[in-house]
């Protein structure tokens, strides 16, 4: 049988991440181009497109080895149609990004919101290791996630589901959120919450090893945290300890209504490991019940930016020509 | 075309409740025999078999009218394989049902969890209009629910999705729960919760109607506290604030992460109405995502105690022989 490829495309506000895929998730090749957010993003399929094209032909492939495309972007989607509402960092506005793409390539398209893509990529061959029940939660700058249930996306009544960053986990008197509210998980687990909550509490913690940190730059990055409670600090230690009280407590709730099999937890913050997991682990079993725990398995995303690439290969092959 | 009739069955502790529907949801017959939980509840199939041949002679039926059964039961199921772990109440514990009762009836039987099978009789033919993202939230001596995405019920990875009852909602300092935790929004919002707090408070609130109620019975129930909050005491409103400020938290909270297009609220306590939905939409609001609140309309379950067997009857038809 001739080969057969899947194209996984992951479009950011900066560069769109391209892959050819195998059948069985092995990347066959990956790279990248620029994002050009000229005129309202309005030549990103004709470049996806080009260097498609190119691409293949610099691998010595015909273009008939590339049975469809995944594409994951951020922003509003109507994912049944592949049309974009509102995509702020990259230009698009009621643009009908599969239509045009499709036409582009001759290539069937399926597009996807990002976070839920990159955790379709942990589900088939990451952390999720094919379990159909999973939990996706980014810690980066903000707080993201992807629900799979039943081996399917969770999209929701109008594609906001898996959206976690917003769950309050501080209902009176916490910090404000971008997103207009307070208290959303996102104000303290995310790497910019984790830095806000250092940084608030470090003048009375000047025996930590993060206060020469602070005098020396005026800012605790999550990294600088993880690293010292790594090292055994008390204060980074109890930051991450009030960290993880709130994420333990989103997760296990929302365990308590969804009963996922498995946790996977990405993004920048997750470097951190078992300096995280540990007390996570710790909180979640306290608030959800024994049996969800049980049923519940948490690992640290294992493909890191090449997640995304991966799940739209997977979506690719959904929906094949 | 012959009739073609769907079964539904709802097994409690106490009564069986049995029901013929039409192809389209509509009740035909519905009736309810006593539960017999002699012997672990082993003559409970042989009962269920004899009781529907008795029924279809005395409507004048032939038994070849009857395409399937849908039986719902309270307790630990696999779905897959209709296997009763556990179901205290009837007395069944690693029991195969649904191979039991295919064998008495000679009909394809889906087994489900009853609180599950009521959400998905809301779906059909209640106030759920078909939707097919759901929440089914049930406020009765405890809080159940239930999950609908994609007109799918979610079980997830061993059948505990839907148990929001045991989402904590007061992370420190709650009531204890029969479920072994503190703070779940079942010590708030089920009947026994809305009654424990009007107690709680009542000694403080002299001059509230309620007082007498306290008096007479040291009882207050959840319909007294709402029949109070309607006529305008302001005790009872406060009540009703309170339970309604940490329910509309656990619903936007779920809601953010799943993001349904109807939240059906049921079970005894959501007979007070609008008195109930109405500080409840207003604290689901302040928490919930615009674009999630937008997304999510509130409906009072329609359909009392036919939820369970038409939900059956629903189960019924997607599993027909």
């Amino acid at each position: 049988m001739a080969e057969q490829w899947l194209t996984g495309i992951d479009v950011g506000g900066t560069t769109i991440k391209m892959a050819f895929v195998s059948m069985d998730g092995e990347l066959i090749h990956k790279w990248e181009i620029p994002t050009d957010v000229s005129e309202g993003g309005l030549h990103i399929t004709k470049h996806i497109s080009s260097s498609l094209r190119h691409t293949l032909s610099v691998l010595g492939q015909e273009e008939s080895v590339l049975k469809g495309i995944g594409l994951g972007a951020p922003g509003f989607i109507e994912m049944k149609t592949g049309f974009i509402h509102h995509a702020v960092n990259i230009g698009w506005k009621n643009y009908p990004l599969k239509d045009e793409l499709e036409k582009e390539t001759g290539l069937p398209v399926t597009v996807e919101n990002d976070a839920n893509m990159a955790a379709i990529g942990e589900m088939w061959k990451g952390a999720g290791n094919g379990e159909s029940d999973l939990l996706c939660v980014t810690l980066g700058t903000g707080v993201g996630g992807g629900i799979i249930l039943n081996g399917q996306i969770v999209h929701g009544v109008n594609g906001m589901a898996g959206e976690i960053g917003h769950i309050t986990s501080i209902p009176e008197g916490g910090a404000a959120c971008n997103c207009g509210k307070t208290g959303c998980i996102e104000t303290i687990a995310s790497a910019t919450g984790i830095s806000r909550i250092a940084a608030l509490h470090i003048e009375s913690n000047k025996d930590s090893s993060l206060y020469k940190v602070w005098n020396d730059t005026k800012t605790i990055t999550a990294k600088d945290v993880a690293i010292s409670a790594a090292d055994g600090d008390e204060f980074a230690s109890e930051v991450l300890e009030k960290v993880t009280f709130h994420l333990g407590l989103v997760i296990a709730n929302l365990s308590n209504s969804i009963n996922p099999g498995m946790i996977v937890i990405g993004g920048g913050v997750s470097s951190a490991g078992e300096t995280l997991l540990m007390p996570l682990r710790r909180h979640f079993e306290k608030f959800a019940l024994p049996r969800v725990a049980e049923g519940a398995q948490f690992a640290i995303a294992t493909l890191g930016n090449d997640a995304g690439v991966i799940g739209g290969a997977w979506l690719a092959k959904q929906n094949m020509r």
